[in-house]
C-alpha cells in the first residue's frame, strides 16, 4: 500500500468547490473518477481544504492510498489523460504512510487577484474580479500589514460558520501592481470560512474611503462581522501554495 | 448619417472567426446583432481583416455607419451591455467619412503566445499554445530578423491561397520569455493566409534542429511552402494592433 501526493492546480470556473457532493461537478469527484479509471480503485482521497465554488488553485495538495504498481511520479501523466483540461496534475510522488494533506498542512498562501482596467477583458472570465475604479495600491498595501499577526478573526468570518477558535495567524500580505492587475497576497497558519474574501472586500472599502485606513485592528478587536467590508466573489480567489514540513 | 469606429477585443475560442457566415456564430454577427438591438440598425460592419476561428484579438478595429443619435464615444459602453462576455467594444470614435477599417489599415501586429511549461495550465485552455519541450528563445530570436524586409512570402502562405501579390513587409519580429511563456511578435504592412503561423511554426522547427537556423533567407526565396515549417494551431495568435494614418 502506498500513500500518493498529488499537487494539482484547477480552474474552479467549471467546479461546485472541491468537496464531493451529490448532483454537482466538484474536483474532488472528478479526480476520483480518473483515479477509478485508471487503478480500478475507488480511494478516499483526502485534500487540504475545501474550496468555495468558483474558487481556483494554483496549487492544491491532495493524497490517497492505493495497491496500484504504477510509479508514484507516474500518476501525474496517466492522471492528466484521464482529466478533464480543468484540472492538471502537476507532479506525483510517494509519502509516508502517515501523511495526511489536511491534518500535516503547516500553512497556505491564498492570492486574490483583480483586474483594474476601465473595461472587462474577454480572456479572463470567471478567472479575476473586475474592479475598473482606481485603487491607492500603496495604501492597501499599508493598511494590509495590520491583519499580520495571530489574531482572533471572527469580524473576518462569514456569519454561520460553526468553528469554534477563530485565532489565525496571518504571516504576511502584500498588495502590488502586476500588469493590469491588482494582487493581493496572504499567508497563514489557516484561514475561517470566507476570510480571504473579507479581508480583501475591506481593503478595497478602505481604498474608496469607505472604512478608515486605521481601522483594521480595531475592527479585529470587535470582533463583529457587520464591522469588516464585502465579500469579494471567489472568481478572482485562488489557493497558490500549501506548505508541509519536510514534503516540498 | 455619422462613421463610427469601433475597437475590441474577442476572445477566439468561442467564435468561427470574424466573418458572417451561415450557420456559424462569427464575432461580426455577434456585434451587427448587438447594433441592431441598440439602434434598430442592420448595419455593414467593416472589419481591418478576417481572423480564422479561434484566433482571439487584443485589439481589432471595425467600423459602421449610423443615423443613431447615440454620442459616438458611448457606443462602446452600450454595446458591451448587449455583448456576450466573450467580446468587449474596448473605445468607440467618430471617424471622418470617409474612413474604412480594412482599405485604411496601414499595418497590424500579431503575437503569437506559447505556454512553456512542463504541464498544461487549467486557466488558458484555448488561449495559448502548450508547447513543453525547451526553447532557446535567442537563437529563435536571431533567426526571426531574417523575416525581416520586403518579400514575397510565398512559402509562407497556406496552400490553396488565391491573393495574387504574396510581397509583403515585415518591419518587425522578436521572439521574447515572459513569465511561463514564450512570445512571438510581427509587425508588418500586411500578412498572407496563415503567414503568422507558419512562421512560427518554422522558428519552433528552427529550435528543435528541424529547419537550419540560417536558412529563413532561402526557404523565402525558393518560394515552397513545403520548405517551411509547421502551422502551429490558430489558439495562441492574437491580433494584438491595427496600424492607421492619423486615426489612433
Amino acid at each position: 500500500m502506498k500513500n500518493i501526493l498529488l499537487n494539482i492546480s484547477f480552474n474552479g470556473s467549471f467546479f461546485h468547490g472541491w468537496q464531493i457532493q451529490p448532483n454537482a461537478v466538484t474536483v474532488q469527484q472528478t479526480l476520483c473518477d480518473a483515479i477509478k479509471n485508471l487503478t480500478n480503485e475507488s480511494v478516499n482521497l483526502i485534500g487540504c481544504s475545501r474550496t468555495d465554488s468558483g474558487v481556483h488553485a494554483n496549487s492544491f495538495v491532495c493524497n490517497f492510498k492505493t495497491e496500484s504498481t504504477i510509479p508514484p511520479e507516474k500518476f501525474a501523466d496517466a492522471l492528466n489523460c484521464e482529466l478533464p483540461d480543468t484540472v492538471v496534475v502537476k507532479e506525483s510522488f510517494e509519502v509516508p504512510e502517515s501523511f495526511h494533506a489536511r491534518y500535516d498542512c503547516k500553512g497556505k498562501r491564498y492570492v486574490y487577484r483583480i483586474l483594474n482596467t476601465k473595461t472587462k477583458s474577454p480572456f479572463f472570465n470567471g478567472l479575476v474580479f473586475h474592479y475598473p475604479y482606481e485603487i491607492d495600491v500603496e495604501k492597501l498595501d499599508r493598511a494590509s500589514k495590520d491583519f499580520v499577526g495571530t489574531h482572533d478573526f471572527t469580524a473576518f468570518c462569514a456569519a454561520g460558520s460553526d468553528v469554534a477558535d477563530k485565532v489565525r495567524t496571518i504571516r504576511s500580505f502584500q498588495v502590488f501592481r502586476r500588469g493590469d492587475e491588482v494582487v493581493f497576497s496572504v499567508e497563514g497558519d489557516g484561514f475561517l470560512y470566507n476570510m480571504v474574501r473579507i479581508m480583501v472586500g475591506t481593503l478595497l472599502d478602505i481604498g474608496r474611503g469607505k472604512i478608515d485606513q486605521n481601522s483594521i485592528k480595531k475592527i479585529i478587536s470587535e470582533k463583529s462581522r457587520d464591522n469588516a467590508g464585502v465579500t469579494v466573489p471567489g472568481e478572482g480567489l485562488y489557493l497558490d501554495e500549501v506548505f508541509y514540513d519536510g514534503v516540498f
